[in-house]
């Protein structure tokens, strides 16, 4: 007799498991029931539909052949039974049961399972904000809101945006929306830019180049209400003051969706999704689940993490695919590698960052450098800032972060490679990595901000951050700021403070007399490599306290004054 | 007293190798002995300059901060002596001394050593062609080579254009000097572009490519002579023919530097280059070697390599900075890594290719798969053919390749950190690897790759490949090819042969009363997926004698009839 495999949830993880058990077993019954109207879309693709990149509704639900994903394709060239605006609200365990509810007509069916996949999904977190029910409130969860928003931007009724939450959805959210003739406000309620992803001093240098754009960052800043007048949303109200508003989205998160696993007993865990092994299985052996309603490992600290991403609701499809038709197939865990382009800007990152892996008890060296992502010299090259973290000792790789026009997934991807082997600083510099003038350096940006860790841990190369120079220079601490770039490139960017010296690296070598021998000396230049080059001479001359700013003025947040 | 560090050769290896020394050792003597006119200049940047990219001829040999680095920049930011046109002739082991001669008085100097360091590259290897003299020919090793061919082209004498040899210098020669005003042949004495780099398929799915753009190739033809006019070149003569030719550009490969070594009596290996260990010493303790001159470990075979790649000499040179100064530095060895910008198209290949593996001795299994670099529905997707060859058994990944307009270095670099650590399929199915739309696909293409691979190795995907195909149609066998394209897709490119039938996926499972039963079938389609899908739909449906073509149309490199 033939298999039948029930999934409930149709938009990711939900129709990659059906398509990968139906390949694998062309006898089983294969039935998916969703609740919404769409299913198996690009959930990822909303804002790139929002900023006109896309211009094809229909393409979030096509093939890459452009025939539309709806239930017709999955009967014709899958053979499974997909069923739309259908809910499933009980499982009956013990006879193997779900009910499920249309939701235009209210009727109830009863489906009959040998296997049963769990792919609810999540929902967006809904904050405890006055009046989210004014016109002009969105989220941007499933299609129908991407609809909604587009509608209003092509009836310019989107002018004044505020952005509430700066996670990936809010930034992509921000992406979207953002051009010129727009005023856009993103409210985040932590003190930085994707917080959690990016370390603070990342998320200022990040916010630092969108600002300069236009974007008007709150920070450190709680929305408390919205106002509105004839229903439409006019302001939003936090605790520090007022933001006139057109529209407000709402990117404060997302949170696993598993009342029905909860209702027929499934093991929820302390993180509130559904507890699985790595086959996928929850307590109940026959009932799996994926994406967004289950907790993942983290493969570097063991612990319970959410990892609501589209690229594991489709590996975990994959997967349980080949469990619920008698395989054993397994998902390790995740890394919490991230990507995103926004206003122009690459942003990435893997594994622990500096926060984190200090909160975990890990002694840590970091390193911040500011490089080209290819030589120099090709028209297309393009700087990045990169980070590297590391764990002294043992020299393992926690983490890397990557923000800049440049390219840096590459780089984080080979971090995360490392990451799953328990890499260390020794291996990166070992990689053969591929090189040519378009794609590279000839020592890759990624190994040479881990020779900046190796040389820091060497105390070849002495760092203060861009963060600690600044406060020196607020504490009214007595020392030289010595400026190694040419007189030009002062001109045009510098710390004006009467600490600050300028003599150009060229020069050093013959003019040491200038600089003060009973002071403390900070070199500074624009990406970091000269600097560090006048502290190895100013070092090799005799001066006993010597650092440079990692990172050089690329790597300097701050407003000038 | 301070250490004397003398370094011979200032390309790229020696002045890495300064720099280096002179951070840890403020102290030490170091000088660089250079036989040209120009330090530390962007070899790999020529093409880019040819092309017209870098408009201006000093940008290759300038820091990213604008400044030359000229003997003047060496003395003053680094504090190391730079000595141009100064060949070294001669080393005196025992009193450890160099004998070096100025090239334009001939006068001797004889310089002593505590370290010595060998940087001495590499030479165009001269074919046995006759009249390599005649004006027109060019090599492209040194910056006044590619100053002599751009002032040509400038001048309007660059019209038809030869290009011996296909590998990596050759390509980027033919990226620089093709434009569609120009008639550009490249001449491979082995049977595809790229040979030892690409696998033969892959070779020739690119090859289709630039030939469709115009480029002429003669593959398995060798070169006998030039012939001229009043000095400069008319033609090439081959052993099948003659080429119009008004600029022939030699790139048959480079052969190491090794005559000072070996006349000093210093190891030369069997590769011809200087074996050193992992210190990069040669067999004389005080003295190492370093780049294009020296041999490389292969990280996957242990055997001994050539790679006279600008990035082993960068990544060598910091080792070496180290050693000479006291420290233990290690370079593990090389991968094979290397990547490509011709034409348009990205090139990527890292580990061992197919042939290589075979001949070694692996029981390999492979997979060509036809995929998007990012979701199909992001504006700036493009096409990637990606070949990932793995070990039976093991499942020990052991090389991949990849073509197309695509992304593709980043997944190459991923394969080149798995290999350093002797990565399995299983291990690439768990990489978290970055995704949002404009990076991949939330199941990245390489992993899709693996995937596939894991499909062949378990019995649940059968495929031939394109060449396959073509010689079970050539044999004249009887077998059903059944393109399951849509109707538009089949008219636009397919194979004429009335073993072709043509019947859309979705169809298929309404009409298996179409397709005979007693007959072997080869499933079609653009990319592989929907051919694949057809296979599993068959197979399900009791058809026996079912593969599909891997890579789709895609993959199929050779002409319509």
């Amino acid at each position: 007799m033939s298999r039948k495999i029930l999934i409930i949830g149709g938009v990711a993880a939900g129709p990659k498991t059906a398509a990968r058990a139906r390949r694998l077993d062309p006898d089983a019954q294969i039935t998916v029931l969703e609740k919404g109207k769409y299913i198996s879309y690009a959930g990822c693709g909303m804002p790139f539909y929002l900023s006109g990149q896309i211009h094809d509704f229909d393409h979030l639900y096509s093939t890459a052949y452009g025939v539309k994903r709806d239930p017709e394709f999955f009967k014709n060239e899958r053979g499974v039974d997909v069923l739309t605006g259908m809910e499933a609200i009980s499982i009956d365990r013990a006879a193997k049961k779900v009910t499920a509810r249309n939701v235009d007509t209210g009727e109830e069916t009863v489906f009959e399972y040998d296997k049963l996949v769990l792919g609810t999904g999540s929902n967006p977190i809904t904050p405890p904000i006055e009046n989210l029910d004014l016109k002009g409130v969105y989220r941007l969860n499933h299609l129908t809101d991407a609809s909604a928003i587009k509608q209003a931007m092509d009836a310019g009724e989107v002018n004044d945006v505020v952005v509430i939450g700066s996670g990936f959805i809010g930034m992509e959210a921000v992406d979207a929306v953002f051009n010129p003739r727009r005023s856009v406000t993103v409210v985040e309620f932590r003190d930085t830019l994707l917080p959690g992803i990016l370390d603070t001093d990342m998320g200022q240098l990040l916010y630092k180049n969108f600002y300069e754009q236009g974007l008007e960052g709150r920070f450190g800043e709680r929305v408390l209400k919205l106002e509105g007048e004839d229903g439409k949303v006019t302001k939003v109200i936090t605790d520090k003051g007022a933001i006139d508003a057109d529209a407000v989205i709402l990117a404060v998160g997302v949170r696993p969706n598993v009342g029905l696993a909860r209702d027929a007993g499934i093991t929820i865990g302390e993180t509130g999704a559904i507890v699985v092994n790595e086959y996928m299985q929850t307590s109940d052996s026959d009932i799996y689940a994926l994406g967004d309603c289950v907790e993942n490992t983290h493969l570097l600290t063991g612990k319970k993490v959410l990892a609501p991403m589209a690229t594991y609701a489709n590996r975990q499809g994959r997967v349980v695919g080949d469990n619920v038709t008698g395989g054993s197939s397994t998902f390790k865990g995740v890394l919490g590698t991230g990507v995103l382009h926004c206003m122009g800007v690459n942003v990435a990152r893997t594994g622990l960052g500096e926060k984190q892996a200090l909160d975990l008890g890990y002694d840590i060296e970091s390193a911040l450098v500011s490089t080209f992502d290819m030589t120099h010299y090709h028209p297309a090259s393009n700087k990045v800032l990169l980070k590297l973290i590391v764990e002294k000792g043992s020299k393992k790789i926690l983490g890397a972060q990557g923000i800049g026009k440049g390219e840096l997934a590459k780089r984080i991807d080979v971090v995360a490679t490392m990451l799953y082997y328990g890499g260390t600083l020794d291996d990166l510099l070992n990689l053969d990595l591929g090189y040519a003038p378009p794609f590279s350096t000839p020592i890759d940006p990624l190994v040479h901000t881990g020779n900046t860790v190796k040389n820091k841990l060497e105390g070849v190369a002495k760092t203060y951050t861009a963060k600690e120079v600044q406060e020196k220079l607020e504490r009214g601490e007595d020392f030289l700021l010595l400026d190694v770039r040419t007189p030009q490139q002062f001109v045009m960017r510098n710390i004006e403070d009467n600490r600050v010296q300028q003599l150009t690296l060229g020069d050093l070598r013959y003019k040491l007399d200038q600089v003060p021998k009973d002071k403390e000396i900070v070199t500074v230049c624009v990406m970091g490599s000269r600097a560090y080059e006048a502290a190895r001479i100013l070092e090799g001359a005799g001066f006993k306290d010597v650092k440079f700013m990692e990172g050089g003025m690329e790597g300097w947040p701050f407003d000038m004054e």
